[in-house]
Formats: C-alpha cells, structure tokens, sequence
C-alpha cells in the first residue's frame, strides 16, 4: 500500500458500491492487473498482450474486424476518433438524439467539419426504423451516428434495421456501445455495423481510459480514401493501424497498465461467456425492477426499451434527489448516479454492471433504499422489496 | 495476483529493467496506488483527489497557473491539447524542429488549420535564441511551439530566452516537457511560458495514459477569445476547466485508476525535492557519461546540451544496434531505446528517469554492456567503465 511521510495525505479511498452510470465496480483481478510491472510499448510481451487484447475485443464485439483496438483515451475519445476518421469537411452526418450522448456526437461531428442533420425524440424513448430511414432517404448522409444504449436514459435501441436502411441509401453506419458493450447483445457483424466505439468503464468493469473501436471494411474504404488528413493527428487510424498492425510503428506511446487491464477484464468476460454474462444482467435487472415496484418506483425509459446495465428510474413524487444519494453514499458507501439533461433531479441511473451486477447489490440497494424512502415519508409496504426481488431469484432456478 | 483458468494464458510480464527512452520504471508505490479500488469521477473524495493533484502539478511545473491539470490521453494529447486550444483556422504557428517530436508539432498544427512555418536544426543541436527571435520578427505568429528535452535526441533546449522574444512580437510561447518535467528544471512561470504540455511516464516514474499541462493568463485570454469552437470535442480546454474548476461540471469519465498514480507519483517528487532530484539525475548521468567514455562511447547529443534523464549516444563503428539491444532485453532484462529518424541505427537512448535513476542501474547497464560489447570484438579497457563511475560517485560524496 501507499506509504506517504507524515505530512503529506496517503491515498486511501473509502469503500464504495459503484452502482451509477459508470464507473462501475472493477473487478479484483483486474485491479491486480493494473498494479503488474511495466513493460516497454514496443517490448515483445507488450506485443503480444496487444494481440491478445484485440482477439478478445473481436470476441466481445462478435466481429472480424482487423482494425478492433483500444483507442489511448475514455469512450469520449472513441466517439471523437469514430467521427474524425470517417468524416471530412463538408460530409453530411444524420445523428439521432435521444439523450445526451446523442447530443454530443452533433457537437462532435460539427466541430469534425461535418454537415449535421438530426432528428430527435424525446429522453427515454427509442427511435423506429422507419423514421430514421425516412429522414437517411431525404438527407442521403455519408454517415448515420445513432447511440446503442443511451447512457443518460437507460434506452436500448434496436439499430439493426437501421444499418440496413443506412446501406440501402449507400450511407456508414456508426453505433455507440459504450454502455452497452458486455451487458446486453453487440453484435457488429451480423447487424453490419460500419464502425463501432465503447468504453472500459461500464459492462466491462475495467476503470476508465481506454476506448474499444472497431471499423469495418466499409468504413476502412471511406477512411483510405480520404482527401484530407485526419483532424485529430492523436486519434488517426491511419497511423494507429500501423502500430496495432503487423509493422508495429510507433505511433504514441500506449497506455501500457490500462491496456493490461483491459486484457484481464475481456479475459474474464470471455471465461464467463456471453449469452450467460447477458442472462445474468437480465436477472438482476429483474429482480431490482421487482423489487423497485414494491416500493413503487417504476421506470423513466420507455416500456421493453429499458437496459437492465443501467435502471433509469423515476424519483418518487415529494423525495429529493439530492437527500436521497446524498444518504446513500454517505451512509452505505451507495453511489447511484443522478438524471442528465431533462431528467434532471427526476431520475435516479442505477447501474448493475458487469462484475457490479449480482444479487448481493440488489438487496443491498433495496434494503438502504427501503429504510431512506421510509425514514423521508414515502409511503410503501415494508419489507415488500426484498420479497418480491426474491421470488424473481427463486422462480429463475425453478 | 490474476488467476486465470487452465485455458486462458494469465498476465505475467517479466521483470524489466526500463532504461530507454519511456515508458520508465514506475516506483512501487505508483503501482499500490493503481491497484486501489475506484471511486466514481464525481465522488467528493475523488475531487478532492483531483485538488491534491493540481496543488502538486503547479509545484513541479514551478507555476500558479489555475489551469493546471492532466488530460486524459498520453503526452502526444497534451502536444495536441495545447495547439488545438491556441490555435484557430489560419492562425500563424512557428515551430522549431530539431527531432521528432518538433516534426510532430508540426503535423498536430496544420491538422489544426494553422499556417505552419518551421524552421529547423539537425537531430543532436539546439536553436539558439537569436535564430528563433529573427524567425519571430519575421513571421509575426501567434504562438511558438518548441521541445524543452527532445526525446528523440536527448538535447535540452533553453526556452527562456525565447519566450522573451515571442512576447516582445506578442506571440504566446508553448513547450514540450514529456521528458523534461521531474528531470531538470522546468519553471513555468519564471520563464514565462504561456502553454506547456509533458507526459507522466518518463520522469515522475508513472505510467503512460494522462498528458499534465498548464495555460497561463495570456493563453487563457486566447482561448477565450476564440471564434470558433476547439476542434476537439475531448480536448475543448473551455469544457475541460469547468470539470476541474469549482463547478465540477460533467464532461468526460476522467480515467480514475490513472489519476491515483499521478496523484501519488507527484506526491513522491515533491517529497523527495526537486531540486534534489534534479541532483540525483544529474550525478548518476555523470557517472554513466564517465563509464561509457571508458568504453569509446561519446554523445550524438551536442555537447553541454545533454539532458541527463536521457543519454543519446553513438553506436561504436562496427557493431550492430538490433543485436546489442536484443542481448540487453533478452539475457538481461534491459531495455534501452534506438534512435530515431535520422539517427535510426546510429544512436542507442539510454533513459535514467526519475525512479529509474539509480546507481543500481547505472552499475548493471555498464557491466552488460561491458560483456556484450567486448564479446563482440569491440576494443576498449577492462574494468575501465566501472571504475570510471565509481570515482563519479566518490568525488560527490567528497
């Protein structure tokens, strides 16, 4: 552990149950990891983790893609290197807005050059595909940027058919999986998805700093063959396909303890399997959905669109947000994360993530929240939660 | 430790001993701190993480500016930080090469819109003021950009001088200290250095993953000044300073792991001193530089210009860099760097980095090199190297 002298303050984070939005609990052997012994960017062994990494991000992502690497930043550093590399000055983007992360990739792009267009709906619903190809047939973009799993709302969208209408008109289609990646199904070759990024920090349960990309062969076309350079010389595929290639060509030097959390923790993912990693998501998800209705705390995302990584719930009528976090981690080390944009002090994001997403959290989080909501007057029968997340247990082993 | 399961290969890096030109050693304290467990990038402790670390970063860039903080990519993102946020489309931006990284510089500005003028000096020297303040007059930039301790060639650059001559055009002065920051003498405000980006894996003995800058008042006025956004959504210095400024405003998942190490990697140089780290290096350099004259070997470095945390010498006539390099990393565990660009081949970097430099390491890279140089054939005194350090090191003590 950290020694310090005695004036100055050692490092010495309290306990916590990361169950926001993310950062999510990380998982012990990845914290082993982390501490390991470094070794030189250019060092055979590094080499080889680095194709070991890639193969398992292949894994995770259920692709071929040659070009699946983690970019050297957090997943906001993986939407800008999406949209920098595949787009040019002029091109036109359709970015599809439900929630904040959508609203970020317009800023993105328009700063990338890019002529914008997006179409909205409101935070916790999901787009159709007919819209989305309705407004691809009168825009006709080089681009169609459309977020998997809503981070601020807690929304799955369906972007299969989507990537098909996008084909159809001859347009790329670029997804955001940073929450979704390890929780619920990604997919990128059988939905055909052009180019790909995510983050560490969620289903994952690896600390925040890298970014998993992925492009396609249509998207590798559209980048080689650019007329303009990259604008980001730090985030150029060009150049970073040369040093995560076979000619290893030094680009930067890469973040070597993230990197050799990264490994660890896709390890564990592959180990575990994905169709069960999935199942057990869905478990917990119901088992907290159950025990939330007791109480009655229903959902702020749209019906059958909620992401069981990430419960985005509506605060009971007469409860402060703020009081209510505010208990939970001070009093059980509880962190749950707040609304964003227009669900501001009206939701509450409760992340049950990779390895944060197991049984003994949600009873955990249902017996602090029984207590604080009954203690601040919010009227529910007691001990009604942990019943009802119970028999969700029970009836999954039956 | 990471437990794997019988199928899986488990991370275990072999002992490395890095005396190259980065990725350093980092001090087993640095890999305790990674290892703790996360809290989420909003928790109060968390921010006051974020505190401690801007106090010590002010410190050891010897500066008051606010704007004192750690980008969430490696030190080729906080070269990119610093030009991206200075300079606007068609700006004017004058940048001395004398390596590597200056060439960078180059190709981060134009992808920015600048109008690129450099000027230049062969790989091994340094500019002296007189040449750049003639550049100055007649260009008439916005900002200068040159390399404080070129890592490609091991040459230190006095900017003080020069950053008098930028202000008297009215031009803002940025530097690279990646190699130079807990090495040698960086004094950001004594020079009056307007921008300054470095990295943490070469002196303060970190990983490589977070680029430490800082912006003076008068870059701070030419953000705010801008007329256009900063291109790069991830590295928009206007969002950024809201998130580590009072108001602690969302912008992205700040790597948490990564901060705890530069938290306490900093801590470490501030309690040792750092003009008494700046001793250290220098006394072990010394005693390097006497033993590999011993042995013929001289600096590509111009002379009175080499930077003490990174020795760039040349190759004896007759003996092949590849497979010196080779024996070093494969019977030794050592890894020094070659050189680059123009000296690719020519040169080996031998990095003594903060952690790193040590007498131990000192003694061992002499005696490989002794064994392996003289079972290749080339001719020098026995014992001679050895002997010379050791006198290096007597003579301080007297």
């Amino acid at each position: 552990m950290a020694q310090s002298s005695p004036s100055s303050s050692s490092l010495n984070p309290p306990h916590r149950f990361l169950l926001g939005p993310g950062p999510s609990d990380v998982h012990p052997r990845v914290l082993a990891a982390l501490g390991m012994p470094l070794l030189g960017h250019l060092d055979p062994t590094f080499v080889a983790i680095m194709d070991q990494t890639q193969a398992l991000l292949r894994s995770v992502f259920r692709t071929e893609n040659r070009l699946t690497i983690a970019v050297s930043g957090t997943g906001s550093a993986g939407m800008e290197a999406v949209v920098v590399n595949l787009i040019e000055p002029g091109d036109k983007m359709l970015v599809c807005v439900n929630g904040v992360f959508g609203g970020r990739m317009v800023d993105v792009a328009g700063r990338a050059g890019a002529e914008v267009v997006s179409i909205e709906r409101p935070y916790g619903e999901v787009f159709d595909p007919e819209e989305v190809g309705k407004a691809i047939k009168e825009h006709r973009p080089k681009v169609v940027g459309i977020v998997h799993a809503e981070t601020s709302t807690g929304a799955l969208q369906p972007v299969d058919e989507i990537a098909k209408l996008a084909h159809e008109a001859g347009a790329l289609i670029a997804i955001d999986t940073v929450t979704s990646l390890g929780g619920v199904p990604v997919e990128i070759d059988k939905w055909e998805i052009d180019a790909v990024y995510s983050g560490t920090q969620k289903c994952l349960s690896c600390p925040p700093g890298l970014a998993p990309v992925s492009f396609g062969p249509r998207a590798l076309e559209a980048i080689h063959r650019r007329k303009t350079k990259v604008q980001s010389w730090y985030l150029d595929m060009t150049m970073i396909e040369r040093y995560w290639g076979g000619d290893r060509f030094y680009h930067h030097t890469a973040p070597i303890s993230m990197n050799y959390a990264l490994r660890e923790a896709l390890q564990i993912v592959i180990e575990e399997g994905l169709e069960e990693r999935f199942a057990r998501h869905k478990l917990n998800h119901e088992a907290l959905k159950a025990g939330l209705a007791a109480m009655g705390i229903g959902y702020a995302t749209a019906k059958g669109r909620e992401l069981p990584q990430l419960n985005c719930v509506t605060i009971p009528a007469g409860i402060d947000d703020a009081t209510v976090r505010g208990r939970l981690l001070n009093e059980y080390g509880i962190e749950i994360g707040g609304g964003l944009g227009s669900l501001k002090g009206k939701a509450w994001r409760i992340g049950l993530m990779g390895y944060g997403s197991r049984r003994s959290n949600v009873a955990l989080l249902l017996a602090a929240l029984e207590t604080i909501l009954g203690e601040l007057g919010h009227r529910f029968e007691r001990g009604a939660a942990l019943a009802a997340a119970g028999i969700v247990y029970r009836s999954a082993k039956a």
